[in-house]
């Protein structure tokens, strides 16, 4: 791998990395999240931290200017960041006292809020992150059914609960989250808990739940790169009926984005418990668990308690971004953009003759080169060379209510001039050759 | 049980206790925290919802004004409600963006002081809530020991590996948590991994040890109402070096009250891991694990990871709060205003020849009143008596840096008279008669 590091570039970026070297000696990881490591990105250019941001753009501290067609936030700011409107109504609340021996009134209007725009549910508890919320809402599950085994499909969060389906010893997480995770710290207790099946495989699911009768949840995203077929939900619903299953859908990544709620609301189907988290704060911490009365109440019978739920920030900041998603349709524009991004990608990658796969679910809008093992490597010479253009970019976007038409024909145009570049080194295959930085890493992995 | 509701007093709450009611019906229990149930201070009279609070003063949504000498956010709002210094740097970061695709270097200067705090330590791990804290850091020294036992004493929140002590069958959590709880939704799995032992009882620790040689992790409370005893420490920490055990120092609610960071300063122990939440950030979300680098680095062969965990506000709050907590060594001031408390309930209860107990641990001070079944009714007819004087009052203060001397002298000047009451109600066996609402709930209990 040739590592023709440009000077003047490796010196502009030298302050985020220089940071970067020193989180991973503090912080095991180097921080709280795996989709913000640099190492994900272009590893020895990515600018890594931030001094600030607004709308689509974000300073790096070295003061340079970056438009984000990446990750925005990891799908949090979906209004864009430093959102006027959202922000001054958490501002008011600071001035106003955040935390005291009484409860905010805030925890009400949005429980109240969440329970109108989601008419099967009843009842909503709060916590600050999605992990978390998926953990009660499981203990909540299991306090309703009786039964501890799990049925899930797609990325759930760090919780034992879930990583509990990597214990048999097989990477049954292969497929679900990421390459390379194992359970370390997991009680070996939770051994046979949690049973994972394919997203949208009809066969796999029943076989599956035809080896265990006892399975008292099911689990699946409302989306992640494609919307669960109607096939699948219809399964997932009769055999929920007939076995008295708990269905949950998990749209902490999902929601807000192609409805006022959950990708529930467009396939017509009711889970028992939808949960919300990342978006719905535009960036602030904040998550909820909405649910059927009958299931939800069974919370009661379980401790489920902690400080910092009725904090509200979380609560000011959620109803703010819920009344603007609402008034503006926001999702409506998310569509729109990120069909707009997907076409404009096909239609480059047609013009350069480069394979690649479009995903289905437009607001997360992905491109996946087919070029097997060169595919990390495309991927880090497309984030290297939108890097150089001033764009922080990946082969997936969360688009944002502040990412208008004119920032993504900007964008198209440079991802033509890349694309360009992209073609010639597959085709000269020089794709190592022309990298300025390691590959990106998929997986997760131990950082030195 | 007389219920002689004052009806100017019950109209002037009305609005408080009108939203609890709406509350029961959408949030299973009401809210996110036990301890902010009105039904833990006085049921029919607690104002219960705050509009706003600066310094130690709460306005409810009648807008009635009260001293908090009660809970102070539960302990999270050490500095006082609406702390001007630290309430400015986060309004900064709010302005400047608070979640983007790029790290905030924040995440790492938290890192680094709380490091420089604890000597002991090379590694830091943050989370926005206590009993995440708590999980993430089992789940590391359950990587780290390979072994799934876990002995702890006191409350540790509501997590699986936790509440699994009650699996047993019998009420293990009885002592260390709350009568009335039950496991209900912890998978049957996790029985016996979970072992309490009794705070400063040696032989008990010793015992438990003896029967399971296979403990992995110790988990202690740096301190509730009393602080741990030299013998208690001493023989913990040599049966966890002879059995390689991991020692963790759970100063969630201890930390920052009587050194600058953790009692474990105060009583010569270094514990392999420190846990900080409540009072860090002065009521804003965050929660370290602050650790040995050796134990910590097991949490890169575990997969920890959280969107809201790298977000800005929660590293920005804790900052300033630490930064002022320092500069002004404010746990001397919650020392001495603790003990002025505390030795003005005994010189009170001496002159009214009240039996009652005060505990060791000042910054959280607590009177037990002591006539067995009768304890409840008088620690309400406290409160409730107390309210009509305008505190927020209960048995126990978590004292801040805005309890001034003066706040604190008017306010025994009102636990006087009240004193006073309690005093003549129990001689002429009339505590009962004279509350206007139901008693006080101490234990977990379902909510209607």
């Amino acid at each position: 791998m040739a590592m023709n590091l440009n000077n003047s570039k490796k010196d502009k970026i030298n302050k985020g990395l220089k940071m970067w070297e020193q989180a991973k000696k503090l912080i095991p990881g180097g921080n709280g999240l795996l989709s913000k490591r640099p190492e994900r990105y272009a590893p020895d250019i990515w600018p890594a931290y931030f001094s600030k941001a607004k709308g689509v753009e974000v300073w790096d501290l070295d003061n340079i200017k970056y438009i984000d067609m990446a990750y925005m936030g990891v799908g949090t700011s979906i209004l864009g960041y430093s959102d006027n409107d959202v922000d001054a109504a958490v501002k008011t609340a600071i001035d106003r006292g955040i935390n005291t021996t009484l409860n905010a009134p805030e925890e009400v209007y949005l429980a109240k809020k969440l329970v109108e725009l989601n008419p099967f549910a009843g009842s909503v508890k709060f916590t600050r992150t999605g992990g978390e919320a998926m953990a009660v809402t499981v203990r909540i599950a299991r306090a309703y059914t009786g039964r501890d085994k799990v049925a899930f499909s797609g990325y759930h969060g760090w919780c034992d609960w879930y990583l509990a389906a990597n214990l048999s010893g097989e990477n049954k997480l292969e497929g679900h989250l990421l390459p390379g995770l194992f359970p370390k710290g997991v009680p070996a207790g939770l051994r046979g808990t949690a049973l994972p099946f394919e997203y949208n495989n009809v066969e796999a699911f029943k076989e599956l739940v035809s080896r265990h009768k006892d399975i008292g949840t099911i689990v699946i995203e409302g989306a992640r790169y494609s919307l669960p077929s109607r096939e699948f939900i219809q399964v997932i619903k009769s055999v929920a009926q007939e076995n008295k299953m708990v269905v949950i859908f998990d749209e902490i990544t999902s929601g807000w984005r192609i409805t006022d709620g959950g990708v529930y609301k467009k396939i017509g189907f009711q889970p028992d418990i939808v949960v919300y988290g990342k978006a719905m704060g535009n960036g602030f911490a904040i998550a909820a668990i909405v649910g059927r009365h009958e299931v939800m109440d069974a919370a009661q019978d379980s401790f489920i308690s902690s400080t910092f739920w009725t904090e509200r920030v979380g609560f000011v900041a959620a109803l703010a971004t819920i009344k603007k998603l609402i008034q503006n349709k926001v999702w409506e524009h998310l569509i729109g953009v990120g069909t707009k991004i997907g076409e404009g990608w096909e239609s480059l990658a047609k013009k350069y003759s480069i394979k690649l796969h479009v995903t289905d679910f437009k607001p997360l809008i992905t491109m996946k080169f087919e070029y097997d093992k060169l595919n990390s490597a495309i991927a880090t010479l497309f984030i290297q060379e939108m890097l150089k253009k001033g764009y922080l970019a990946s082969t997936s976007v969360y688009v944002s209510y502040a990412h208008t038409n004119k920032i993504v024909e900007q964008y198209l145009k440079s991802v033509d001039e890349v694309f360009a570049i992209i073609s010639e080194a597959i085709n000269t295959d020089s794709v190592y050759q022309k990298l300025e930085t390691k590959v990106k890493e998929e997986g997760f992995k131990r950082l030195t």
